[in-house]
C-alpha cells in the first residue's frame, strides 16, 4: 500500500528518468511505488541495505531498483543502479512534485455554508484548501490551517493555529490542541557527495476515531507508506512521532515524548513523558516505560521497562559518575576487546 | 477555589445527572466543583485514590462524590458512586460545555480603537475573542490567538503566532515568544471499558507580572483548580508545563525541560535545559536541577542535583552499561527480593 | 561583528546613559556593539567574568564597561561600573529599542506582484513585513509570519504557521517545516535583587543555503553577535537551538534534540535524536553523539560518543539503581573529599 502514481508507467519510462539498465520486461507496468516490505504486485520499489536481502529474495514487487550484484525474484524487474535510495529519491521527486494550489482554491466559511455543511464551524482566519471536506459538528478555531485533499471525520476540534498538511486523513471525535502539526515532512536524507540529498516524503498521515493530540506535538507523514495513529491513541503536548511510526489503539504518550522513525508501539501501553524510543524497533501491547526512559531495543513482553539514572545531589553523582569511569578504565586493561558487551543505542 | 457553576444546583440535581444514590441532604447547594485537597464549603469534590483518605476525613467540601464504603465527615453529603473519578468527568463535561463562540464576536483593532485603547497595538491578522481585555501599551503581533474572557495586562508583548485560549489571566510586562501556547487541555483521561475517556479541564491558567514564555513552549491549563506561573519566573523555548503545575516567583526553566502534572516548584530554582520533574511532587526554594535530570522525588533542600549517565565514547559505554547489568544479575542471584532497594520514578 | 547603533554615538554620551565614569577619551566614537572575544575598533563591549581577563587584557574594542579594579588596554576606554552586564543590558534597550512597526508597513501578495516579483507565491493569509525581501521562486504557505527587514533567499519553501522574526537572513532552497521559529529572543537574564533583568537579544539569525528545519523546532537570535546555521545543515521537528550557537555545514540534528547557548557544532556531525549538548563548547567535524545522549564536555575528535543509562524491567533497574547509590554510601565513607572525581554537568 505505498503511494499512487498519477497514471502508470512503464518500468521503460521509470528506468529512463534515473538513467538506469533494465534486466527482464520493460513494459511492465507500474502503479504505485512502495517500501520493499511493503510492496506487491504493480509496485516498483528499492534495495539497498544488505540486511534486507531475504526480503528481496521474496518480494511480490513488480520491479526493485537494485544494485548490479543483488540476487531478485526472477518475476521481478530489476533496474541496475550503482546507488538505489538516491536513484528511488531522485524519481519520488519527479514523479510527485511540490505544488503550492493555493491561489483561488481556498474555501471559506461561506463556500462551506454553500455546500450545506451548516453544522461545521471555521472561523474565518482559518483557511482551507482545495479538495478537502470536512464532517459535521467539526469546530474549527482561529488561525488552524488545512492543506489540500484532507478528510477531517466528524465532531472534531481543532485548536488554534494547528496545521494540517496536504493528504492527512482524520477520524471522528478527534481533538487537536493549539499549535499542533500534522504531515510535516519526516526527516529523511540520503549522504550524496555534495551533502545530503532531500528523499520526498510521499506518504501521510492517517488517523484514527478519538484521537487526541497536544500542542505544538508534531506528527511526521510517511516516507512512502503513511504513519498511523490508531483509535483512541492519547498523545500529549511537543510529543515527535517521526516518519512511519505505527501506534496501537488506546496507547497513551505523556509530553516531551519522543518515537524515532518506523518504531510500532502496541495496543493500550503507557509511555512516560521525555520517553524516547529509538526507529525501526517494535514494542508489544501494554508495555509502559517510564518517564524519562530510552528505548533501544524491541520489548517483545508486557510489563515496566525503565533506565534513568538516578538523581542525587550534585556531589553525590561527581563520586557515581567517576566510580562508573574508572571501573571502564579497569575493565579496559583486562578485557581489550569488549565486543561480547555490546548494547544497542542509535 | 475551583471552578464555578453558571449557577448554583442542589445535590440532588447533580446526582440525578450521574446517576449517583444520596446520603445526606439533597438541597445542599453546590456553587462550584474542585479537587478534593482544595475543596471548601459549598464546592463538590470525588474521592477514588485511597491514598487520600485522610483528606477526605477532614475535607471541608460540602459533597463528594465517592465509593459506597468511603468514610466521609457527617456534614458531607455523600454522592454514591462506583466509579467516582469517571461520574466527575462525566459531570463536568455537562456543567462546562466547549463552546465555539467565535461568529461574530471577535473584536479587530478597529473595535479596540473605539473603545478608546489606542494604545493597544493589535496586527490585523490576530484575533481577539468575545469579553477579552488587554491592557494599555500592550502589542499583539501578526497571528496571534487570543480566546473568549482573557484577560492580559498592561505593557505585554505577544509575538507571532502566539495562542491564549479561553479564561486565561496574565499579568503586566510579560513577553511571549512565537508559537507559544497558553492553557491547551491538560492530558488528563480516565481509563474505561472502551478506552481513555477524557476528563474535562475546567481550570485555567494564570499568570504573574513580568514572566516570559519561550518559543514553542506550551503550558496547559488546570484540570480543576488552575496552573500558575509566578512574578518574574522566566520560562525558555520548548518547554512543557503540564495541569496545576505552580511555579514560584523568579525561577528559571531553559529549554526543552518539562514539568509533570501538579508538580510545585518553589521561588528562585533554576531548572536546568532538558531536565525533567515529575508529577505530583515539590521543589524547595533555590533548588538548582542540573541539565537532563530527571527528578522522581521531592527536593526538600536548597542546593545542586543531578543525575546524567556520564558520557563516553560509545565503545566505552558499551562496557559501562554491560557491567552495570552483570551488576544486576549477580544481586538478582543472591536477592530474590529487591522491595527493600526501591527507588521511584514514573 | 556585533550590532551597528542606528548613528554613531560618544563614549562620553553612552557613558551617560548608564551612569558610568570614564577613564579615557570620552569624545571616543563608538559604532556598534560586540561581546568581549570578537570586539574590534570602533566597538563597546562589557567585561564581567574573570575568567574572560586574558581576553580583555588583549581586546580590539575602543571601549569595555568594566569594574573599577579591572586592567584594560591602554588605548581602550573604560567605562567604570561595578555591575557591567547589567549596565550592558540597559543600554541596549535604550539603544536597539523594540518596535512594532506592522500598521500600514505590511506588504501583501498584490504588492508583490506590482514589484514584478510574479514567481513569489504568498498565501493572502500570510504577512510579511517592511523592508523585507524574498527571492524569486520562494513559497509562502497559510499563515506564516515575516518580520521588518528580513532576507529570504530564492526557492524556499515555508509551510503554514512559520515564524521569522526581524532581521532574520536566510539563503536559497531552504525548507522550514510547519510552527518553525526562527529569531525569537534567546533565554539571557542578568539576576538582580528585584529579580531577572532581560537582557535585550540584539543579534540575529543567518541560515546558509539548502538547510531545512523541521516543525514546531525553534533558533534564537544571537545575544549579541548571531546564531549561524550553515550550509546543508538539516535540523529534525522540536529542536531547540539556542542563541549564539553556530552550527557547521551539512550536520544533521535529529528530533527533540538540544543544544545551549554559545555551543559550537562542526561539520558532517550527526546529533541524535533527544541529545543534549550543553552551552559554552565545541564538538569537532564528523562527530557522531547517540540519541538521548548528553554532552557535557567539549569533543575535540571524532568518532561516536554516547552516554545514555540502559534500559531494563524496572524491578532490574531499581537493583542497578540501588546499588550505584549503595557504592556512593560506601566511597563516602572512604574519600570525604571528592574533588579529584569532577565531572562536568551543567
Amino acid at each position: 500500500m505505498g503511494r499512487s502514481l498519477a497514471s502508470p508507467e512503464s518500468v521503460g519510462a521509470l528506468a529512463a528518468r534515473i538513467g538506469a539498465e533494465i534486466r527482464g520486461d520493460a513494459n511492465t507496468q507500474i502503479v504505485s511505488v512502495a517500501s520493499l516490505t511493503g510492496a506487491s504486485i504493480g509496485e516498483l520499489s528499492f534495495f539497498s541495505d544488505k540486511k534486507f536481502a531475504s526480503v528481496l529474495a521474496s518480494t511480490n514487487a513488480s520491479a526493485v531498483i537494485a544494485p548490479a550484484i543483488a540476487k531478485l525474484p526472477e518475476r521481478c524487474v530489476h533496474l541496475v543502479h550503482a546507488n538505489p535510495h538516491q536513484a528511488f529519491a531522485t524519481l519520488l521527486a519527479q514523479l510527485f512534485p511540490e505544488t503550492a494550489d493555493f491561489n483561488g482554491a481556498t474555501l471559506s466559511s461561506e463556500v462551506l455554508a454553500k455546500m450545506g455543511l451548516n453544522r461545521v464551524f471555521i472561523h474565518n482566519s482559518s483557511t482551507v484548501g482545495a479538495k478537502s471536506c470536512i464532517g459535521e459538528g467539526t469546530v474549527i478555531h482561529a488561525g488552524v490551517r488545512i492543506g489540500n485533499n484532507v478528510r477531517i471525520g466528524a465532531d472534531c476540534v481543532l485548536y488554534p493555529n494547528v496545521v494540517v498538511r496536504d493528504g492527512v486523513v482524520i477520524g471522528d471525535r478527534c481533538i487537536f490542541q493549539p499549535g499542533a502539526v500534522i504531515g510535516s515532512d519526516g526527516f529523511g536524507f540520503q549522504p550524496t557527495a555534495s551533502g545530503w540529498m532531500k528523499v520526498p516524503q510521499v506518504g501521510t498521515v492517517i488517523i484514527g476515531n478519538d484521537v487526541e493530540i497536544g500542542a505544538n506535538t508534531s506528527i511526521d507523514r510517511g516516507a512512502i507508506e503513511d504513519t498511523v495513529i490508531g483509535d483512541g491513541v492519547k498523545i500529549d503536548n511537543l510529543v515527535q512521532i517521526a516518519h512511519n511510526v505505527r501506534i496501537g489503539e488506546h496507547t497513551a504518550i505523556a509530553g516531551c515524548a519522543g518515537v524515532a522513525g518506523s518504531a510500532i508501539i502496541g495496543k493500550r501501553c503507557m509511555i512516560g513523558g521525555a520517553a524516547r524510543i529509538i526507529g525501526h524497533l517494535e514494542i508489544a501491547d501494554d508495555v509502559i516505560v517510564s518517564g524519562g526512559t530510552l528505548v533501544a531495543d524491541s520489548i517483545r513482553e508486557k510489563g515496566r521497562y525503565t533506565g534513568v539514572f538516578p538523581t542525587t545531589s550534585h556531589r553525590d553523582w561527581m563520586r557515581l559518575a567517576a566510580g562508573l569511569r574508572r571501573s571502564v578504565r579497569a575493565a579496559r586493561n583486562t578485557n581489550q576487546d569488549g565486543k561480547d558487551e555490546t548494547v544497542g543505542t542509535e
